[in-house]
C-alpha cells in the first residue's frame, strides 16, 4: 500500500475551510492553477520518492561511528530530489532564493512530506526553524551567510535547546558561552534530543544553540542564542561540535536524535544578549504548527493504509469495511483528520494574513489537538489491521510508533494547554478567544445546533478559565484546549461545507457533529473539575 | 524503577468491590490470611523474579533456529521459580494437583505476573486455556494424561485457531484432520499467531488445535478440536508439528508468536466431532478475562513507573507531580485502573459463584474496556515521561508497545462489542443487563447522582440497542460497551467505597465520577449514531 497525497481533501481544507484566497491581495502571484501544480508536485515527490523509503528507513535506522552519523539507505538520494525540487521553504524570502508563497501552502507541502516519511520530514522541518530564526533575528551578514544555503536545502539547520538536567525548563540550562577576541563565543556544554543534529545528507549543518554568556543572570533571563556552524565560516575548518550519542527511540528511527557535545565551539550571537529565549519563542509558533501538521500527516497515512486494508481484507465472507465498527473507526479518522488539517492550515493562513492574535491563539490548539489525533488515528489504524497491525511487516505499527513523539516534542501537549491558558487566554483577558467565538457563532448560524451548543460550552468554559484560580484553571487546561480544538475544527468544517457542497466532506461533518461536538458537555465538566479533585499523591 | 504489587488496591477491588467473600460457602478453606499470603507471595515473585527480566527480554527477544525457539535470557530460571511456587493454576482441580481456590484469586495472581512481565505472563495464560479446555471437554484418559503436567507447569499449552487466510473468521479454516487406524488423526495445515507455540522452557507443549475432519460440513459447523502434543504420548517421539517462523512484533518481544506447521501430526479428538468451535467458545470466557486483566496489569505497571518518575523529576524548580496536568494524567490512570481491576475481578467472582449470566455479560466488557485502558494508560505514562518516555531506555515505551496487542487478540475489541450486543444482549433480550442495571441502581442509591445519571443512560441505551435494526445497533456497539464498562466500573467503585472508607479509593471514585461517568450523555449520542452516519466508503 502506498501513500497518495489527498489533494482534494487538502484543497477543501485550504480553500474552503481555511480561506486561503483571503490572501489574494498579499500574494497576487498565487492562483488556483499554481496551487494545484504545487500540491501535485509535492504529492508526487512524497508518494514516489519519500514513501518508498519509509519502512526501510524504520528498519535500517541511523548509525553513529567516529562522530559521523550515516542516514538510512535511500535518504541521500531522496534529499537530493527534495532539494532539486526546491521544496525546502516555499514561503521564504525571494531575496534569498525563496518563492515568497504563503506559509499555508508551504505547510500543505510539508503535510505530504510528513505523511510519506515522518523521519525524513524532520530534516526540512528543523531547517525551517533555523531559517525563521535567522530571518527574524539575524544580522544582515548572518542572513547573507546562511539564508540562501538553508533555503535551498544545501545546508540543514537544527535547534539546540534541551539539556540533560533541564528538559522543558529552559531557564535551568547551563551551556556556557565565553566571549572571544574576534567577537565570537566559545560554546561549551551538552545538548540532548537534537533532531538531525548530525548526518551525512548535507555538507554543513547550522546549529541554533541556547547558551548562557559568562556573567549573565541566572534563570531564563540570562539565555542567549548562538549560531554554531558545523564547519566554521572563516576557514571552513571543522568546529568543535560533535554528536556523541544517538537515542534508541520507539519510532522515527530514520531520524537521528543526537546528543551533541560543544567543546569550545565557535558560535556567533544571534539577536540580543540574554534575549535568546524570546528569540526562540518567536520561532516556536512555526515549529509547533509544523509538529501539529505532522500529527495530521501521520493520521492521514494511517488512514489511507487502514482504508486500503479494509477494502481488501475479507472476514466471514465479507470485506471488513462492511463491518459497522470498522467504518466507525475509519470515519473517526477521516472526520477528525479533516478538522485537524483545517485547523493547521487556518493557523498558517492567520500568520500569512498578519493576524497575530489568531495565529497565537490557534498555535497551541493546532499542535496539541492534531498530535493527539495522530496518536489516536494511528491506534485505530493498528486496530483495523487486527493481528496484522501488531506485526511490523504490516506497516501500521510504524505509524503508531512514529506518531507518539509528536505530543511530546516542541513543548508537550500539557505545555500547550498551559500556553493556551496562561499566555493566550490570560494574555489578552480572553479577547482573541471571544473574537473567535463570535466568528464561530456567525458561521454556525441556526442550522448547526451541535456546533452552536459546543460554542456555548466553549464560551462558558472561557469565562470559567478567566475567573478560576490558577490551580483550578490549570487542572482544566487540557480539557479546555480539547474543547477549543473540537469547536474550531467544527467551525472550519461548517465553513467549508457552506462554500463547497462536497458530499464526502458533508459526511465527515455530520459524523463529527454527532461524535466530537456531542462531547462538549462532558468536556465542560472536565474543565471545571478543579485542582482538588486531582488527588492526593504524597510527594 | 521496579514494580511492586499494589496489594492494598488489589484487596480493595477483590474484597470490597468484587465481593469475594460471598464465595465463603463455596471456598471454606480460603480466609483473609490465606489470601494475604497468596498475594504477597505472587507479588514477591513478580517484583523480584519477573520484573527484572522484562526490559532485558524486550531487548533480547526470542530466536528461532532449526525449529527450536530459544527464550530470552533469564526466562528459564524465572519459569522454574514460577513452577516451583505452584503458581500455574491456583483454581485448578485438586484431583490433578490444583489448589481449588476461586478463579478470582488466581486471576489476581496473574495480574501481578502480567504487570511485571507481560511476555512471560502469556506462557501460563495459554497453559490455563489448555487446562480449561481439557478439564471441560477432555475424556477421562486425556485428563489423566495431561492435566497434572499442565497444572504443575511441567508442560505448557497453546491454542491454535488462526490461519493465514482466516483471521477472526474461524469458519474459514482449512487445517485438515484425517482419521487414522488407531483412533488418532493426522493433522495437516498451518496456524499463525500461536503464542508460545514453541519454546525451550518446558519439555513438552500441548497444542489445542482447531481442524476440519475430512468430509465434515463446511463453515463453522465442521470444526473439531484436537490435542496435538509436541512429543507423542505413545512413545515420546517428536510429533510432526514445528515452528516455521516467528513474527516480528511491535511489542511483547520476549513472547514467541509462532507460525506452526502441522505436517501429518498425530492429534486426538477432544470433545465431540464438529463441535470444536463450541468447545473453543467455552474456554474463551476465561481467556478473554485474562486478556482484560493484562490490560489492567500493563496499565498498573505504566502507572507505577510514571508516578515514580513524576515524584523524582524536577522541572522549573518543582517536581513535575506538582503540575496539575501531570496529576490529571496520573489520576486518570489510577481511577480507571481501579475500576477496570474491579470489573475483571467481579467477572471472575461471578464465574466462581456460578452466576453464568453475569459472567457472560461482563466478559466482553472486562476484555475490551480494560485493554483499551491498558493502551490509554501506557500512552499517558509515556506522556508523563516527556522525551524520556519516547526513548527505549526510559522503560515507559515498552509498556506502550506491549499494551497495544491486548485490544487485538483473543477477539478484537470490535468483536467484543458485537458479542456484547448480539450474543449477550439479544441472547436473553436484555435480561442479564436489566438485572445488572437494577443492582447498580440499588448501589447508587440517592447519594451518587453522576452514577445514577450514567445508569439511566445505560438503561436508555439498552432499550435502544434492543429496538434498533442490527445495522444501527452494530454502529453503536462499541460506544455501548464503553458506557456499560463506565457504569459497571462506577458501580463497583461505589460498592467498594460503601464497605471500606479508604480515602485513596474515595478520591479515585470522585475523579471517576467527574470524568468517566460525566461522559455518559455523549456516549449515548454515539450509541445512537446509526449506521447511515458511518459514511460512504466506496467499496
Amino acid at each position: 500500500m502506498s501513500y497518495a497525497a489527498p489533494i482534494a481533501d487538502m484543497r477543501f481544507a485550504l480553500e474552503a475551510c481555511a480561506d486561503l484566497w483571503r490572501l489574494r491581495d498579499r500574494y497576487p502571484d498565487l492562483d488556483a492553477d499554481t496551487l494545484a501544480a504545487i500540491l501535485d508536485g509535492a504529492g508526487q515527490l512524497a508518494s514516489e520518492t519519500l514513501a518508498p523509503i519509509n519502512r526501510s528507513g524504520d528498519r535500517a535506522g541511523v548509525t553513529l561511528k567516529d562522530d559521523i552519523v550515516t542516514a538510512a539507505p535511500g535518504f541521500r538520494e531522496a534529499y537530493e530530489a527534495f532539494k532539486a525540487g526546491g521544496w525546502q521553504d516555499l514561503a521564504a524570502d525571494p531575496a534569498y532564493g525563496g518563492q515568497g508563497l504563503p506559509r499555508a501552502v508551504a505547510l500543505a507541502v510539508m503535510e505530504t512530506v510528513h505523511s510519506a516519511n515522518m523521519s525524513f520530514g524532520l530534516l526540512p522541518m528543523l531547517t525551517l526553524a533555523a531559517i525563521e530564526a535567522i530571518e527574524t533575528h539575524g544580522a544582515p551578514d548572518q542572513k547573507q551567510l546562511y539564508l540562501e544555503k538553508l533555503i535551498s536545502g544545501a545546508w540543514s539547520g537544527t535547534m539546540n535547546l534541551t539539556e540533560p538536567q533541564a528538559g522543558s525548563d529552559l531557564g535551568a540550562l547551563t551551556t556556557k558561552a565565553t566571549p572571544q577576541a574576534d567577537g565570537s563565543y566559545a560554546i561549551t556544554g551538552q545538548k540532548i534530543f537534537i533532531t538531525w543534529g548530525e548526518h551525512d545528507l548535507a555538507p554543513n549543518i547550522i546549529h541554533l544553540v541556547l547558551a548562557r554568556i559568562e556573567g549573565a543572570p541566572t534563570g531564563s533571563k540570562g539565555i542567549s542564542m548562538f549560531i554554531v556552524p558545523k564547519f566554521r565560516d572563516e576557514d571552513g575548518s571543522r568546529n568543535a561540535v560533535r554528536c556523541i550519542g544517538l537515542e534508541e527511540k520507539m519510532g522515527i528511527h530514520a531520524s537521528p536524535t543526537c546528543t551533541m557535545a560543544y567543546e569550545g565551539a565557535t558560535g556567533w550571537l544571534i539577536g540580543e544578549e540574554n534575549r535568546g529565549l524570546a528569540a526562540m519563542f518567536t520561532m516556536m509558533n512555526a515549529a509547533r504548527l509544523n509538529v501539529g501538521m505532522e500529527g495530521v500527516a501521520v493520521a492521514e497515512a494511517a488512514y489511507q493504509k487502514a482504508l486500503a486494508y479494509a477494502r481488501e481484507r475479507k472476514q466471514g465472507g465479507a470485506l471488513i469495511i462492511e463491518h459497522p465498527d470498522v467504518r466507525r473507526m475509519l470515519m473517526t479518522m477521516r472526520a477528525k483528520i479533516q478538522a485537524a488539517r483545517a485547523i493547521c492550515y487556518a493557523t498558517a493562513v492567520a500568520a500569512d494574513a498578519g493576524d497575530k492574535a489568531r495565529e497565537d491563539l490557534l498555535t497551541p490548539i493546532a499542535k496539541a489537538w492534531s498530535t493527539d489525533l495522530g496518536v489516536e488515528a494511528a491506534g485505530l489504524g493498528v486496530q483495523i489491521h487486527g493481528g496484522m497491525g501488531y506485526v511490523e511487516q504490516g506497516g501500521a505499527a510504524q505509524f503508531y510508533r512514529d506518531a507518539r513523539i509528536a505530543p511530546i516534542y516542541e513543548g508537550t501537549n500539557g505545555i500547550q494547554a498551559i500556553d493556551l491558558y496562561s499566555r493566550k487566554l490570560l494574555g489578552d483577558r480572553g479577547e482573541a478567544m471571544r473574537v473567535l467565538i463570535e466568528e464561530a457563532r456567525a458561521i454556525a448560524g441556526s442550522g448547526h445546533p451541535k456546533l452552536s451548543a459546543a460554542i456555548d460550552g466553549l464560551a462558558e468554559a472561557t469565562d470559567y478559565m478567566l475567573g478560576a484560580s490558577q490551580e483550578d484553571a490549570l487542572a482544566g487546561a487540557h480539557a479546555y484546549l480539547q474543547l477549543a480544538g473540537d469547536v474550531v475544527g467544527g467551525m472550519l468544517l461548517v465553513k467549508g461545507a457552506a462554500r463547497d457542497a462536497n458530499p464526502d466532506q458533508a459526511g465527515s461533518l455530520r459524523f463529527y457533529a454527532r461524535t466530537v461536538l456531542a462531547r462538549a458537555p462532558s468536556r465542560l465538566a472536565e474543565i471545571r473539575i478543579g485542582a482538588e479533585v486531582l488527588g492526593d499523591f504524597d510527594t
